[in-house]
């Protein structure tokens, strides 16, 4: 389909580790297109930066002319991938697992594309809810107890003396028989699924077929700079984050992470990465310019350049000048407000009254440029209201006729 | 449906320990009949005296009204038990599992009483081959990986460094669940089990049912002393060997084995059993004659008292005044015989040439009272011969015209 050695050299920037390397080599150049695995659990759709390094890789391929087969872990969501996780997952009901599967292709389709002659839906609960018990035990029969033990992360939980249910250790099993059934020729994961996906080499070689390649890949630290980027600790950059929110986060990471993050978010040239990564070291404005430069490439990416170009514009505006940005939301209040902490609430209506109150005492918010400290302070939503909650969050208040 | 204390006192003779006592009171009390659970794996359809002290259980209760359910393993056999085993039980074809069936129905008819009132037929394909593959994830879900793996067992296949498949872990959950699947009341089972079918009580309290109540059971050594009796170490009397098998293998027994036997494989009242046994420590003919009167027992109770009357006359003639016994086996030539491991041959059928030769080679074999030592010896079988092969075989050939 095109030359190996230059396909690969491309995916190697984002590589952590390829598992099969003549494999893939032999089968680019044999030019057929590859079906390319690409597995998800539905129980949390919430892709981040993270997890489209691997989209971005698949997305090149594709534009080779390459095949993602999209497969919804359904039948194992039901079932609950341990990966990382110390408590059993909650188990959903089949409306909201069909409701994360659309929520999961709309993101993909942010990066992946989407045409039928390289992209393909499936589910697990196709060969799953089919299978006999009798035909999984025989599956069940091609692995040791000691192998799927032998699995970092369940050697840890033993360790800290947690418990491991029998639905979880076994759910590699299921993630591995998956390759088999949509033969999977490549899959491209971090590295926490490198165990399960070599399962799925062992199921597919014992079951006689040729084993898939498993790239995995760089893993980038959250933005407060630990390992694991979290929806509980709410330190990540979702796809569907709005390019303001991409940019201020963006702005936001130490200094440290300008590099790596430059590295495998960006596809910026090497050379302006290590540029970047210089004036991110020297630190001061260099280091906030450097910054400046990765999330307008990020948001490039995402948004194009226009949007990039409006962000940079915003957020220097915002932050250098603080004042007030010129594109604020208006919100028409549709029930009376008399308090400051009833005004918050209509604004942010997500989040808790004990949330808001936090943010109130915390001198965060500011009424027509007036610190808000009490929130039972009376306000009069008649007259236009400017309210802001933290850095970067404004709102006008649609005065009440 | 009879008074408890009595029916559970009766139990005891044969009772290791009974997991729910005062719940099997409960339910003799009330007076409905008990579903029993009695579930075999189909692989090894060879019951021996030690199962029958659970048969024998099961029969008092089924003259009191209960019924038995007979459990065939057909789905779990495909998995194997790995009960007490150290590697992976053979795959089974379908036909192989069903005459292995019949083996057991015809085997188990031998003590329990078949007719429907008291007597059921299932298979446990019945409920495994209609259920899904989310629901057995579902149940492996009520289980932790560290509960499966406290099973001695496992404890000790792994302090061995010997592997455990995946099939073999959830074994017991399938086992267990059975419980709940056919509503067992009471199960009645050897010390192995009790892992398994406590497994059987965790999920019929999971899934809202009465846990079954468990009667572990005496278990008995081998001939030899061994604790395990096993087909490999031929150190069982078969449920299905001849009376006079029977009768001469339980004369070959230990002088220490003849109390506890005694206790568990026959009905003899306890002070018989007491006397016995004083008579099998004072050794020489009061050991011999206590072993003559527990062979007696035994024999009675399968065969009935003028069987057993026949065999200890048969024994005493043989073996006391080692003459020809009475009622020797004609064998009918239908080919021709030259030498003397041909005739043993043909009257030991199921046995190799090499172990017939290592027969004769042990002295163990006569014709006509002279020994013969030359497997390749000439014998004119146009003779009336007596060939007698072991201390208790003996074979007449009916002459070739």
């Amino acid at each position: 389909m095109n030359d190996p050695l230059a396909v690969i050299g491309r995916l190697r920037r984002t590589t952590d580790a390829i598992i099969g390397e003549a494999d893939l080599r032999e089968r680019l150049a044999a030019g057929r297109p590859l079906r390319i695995k690409y597995g998800v659990d539905l129980t949390a759709p919430d892709l981040h930066l993270g997890h489209a390094v691997n989209l971005w890789m698949m997305r090149q391929l594709q534009d080779l002319g390459h095949q993602v087969v999209f497969l919804l872990g359904d039948l194992t969501t039901r079932v609950g991938d341990p990966t990382g996780r110390s408590d059993t997952r909650p188990v959903l009901t089949p409306e909201e697992i069909s409701a994360n599967a659309s929520s999961f292709l709309e993101q993909v389709s942010l990066v992946l594309r989407t045409e039928p002659s390289v992209f393909e839906v499936r589910r697990n609960s196709e060969w799953y809810d089919g299978m006999r018990i009798a035909e999984l035990l025989g599956l069940f029969g091609q692995v040791t107890q000691a192998q799927l033990m032998s699995r970092d992360m369940f050697r840890a939980r033993v360790e800290a003396g947690r418990e491991i249910g029998v639905h979880e250790l076994v759910y590699p099993v299921l993630q591995g028989y998956n390759s088999f059934a949509m033969r999977s020729d490549l899959t491209i994961v971090g590295s926490d699924q490198l165990f399960n996906e070599q399962l799925g080499r062992h199921f597919q070689q014992r079951l006689g077929m040729a084993p898939q390649v498993v790239i995995t890949t760089t893993i980038t630290p959250g933005l407060d700079g630990r390992a694991k980027q979290s929806k509980s600790l709410n330190n990540y950059i979702g796809l569907t984050d709005t390019p303001r929110d991409k940019f201020g986060k963006l702005m936001s990471i130490p200094d440290e992470l300008v590099e790596p993050y430059a590295h495998v978010y960006t596809e910026l040239p090497l050379e302006t990465v290590a540029a970047l990564a210089a004036s991110a070291e020297a630190g001061g404005p260099a280091a906030r310019d450097a910054k400046l430069r990765l999330a307008a490439a990020v948001v490039t990416r995402y948004h194009g350049a226009g949007t990039a170009r409006a962000e940079l514009q915003s957020f220097q505006q915002t932050f250098t000048h603080r004042t007030q940005p010129t594109n604020i939301p208006t919100v028409v209040l549709d029930h009376p407000v008399t308090t400051v902490l009833d005004l918050l609430a209509a604004v942010r209506p997500t989040e808790t009254r004990s949330q808001l109150r936090r943010l109130i005492h915390q001198g965060a918010v500011t009424i027509n440029n007036t610190r808000a400290t009490d929130p039972t302070h009376p306000v009069d939503p008649a007259t236009p209201l400017v309210i802001r909650s933290g850095p970067r969050t404004w709102h006008q208040i649609h005065p009440t006729p």
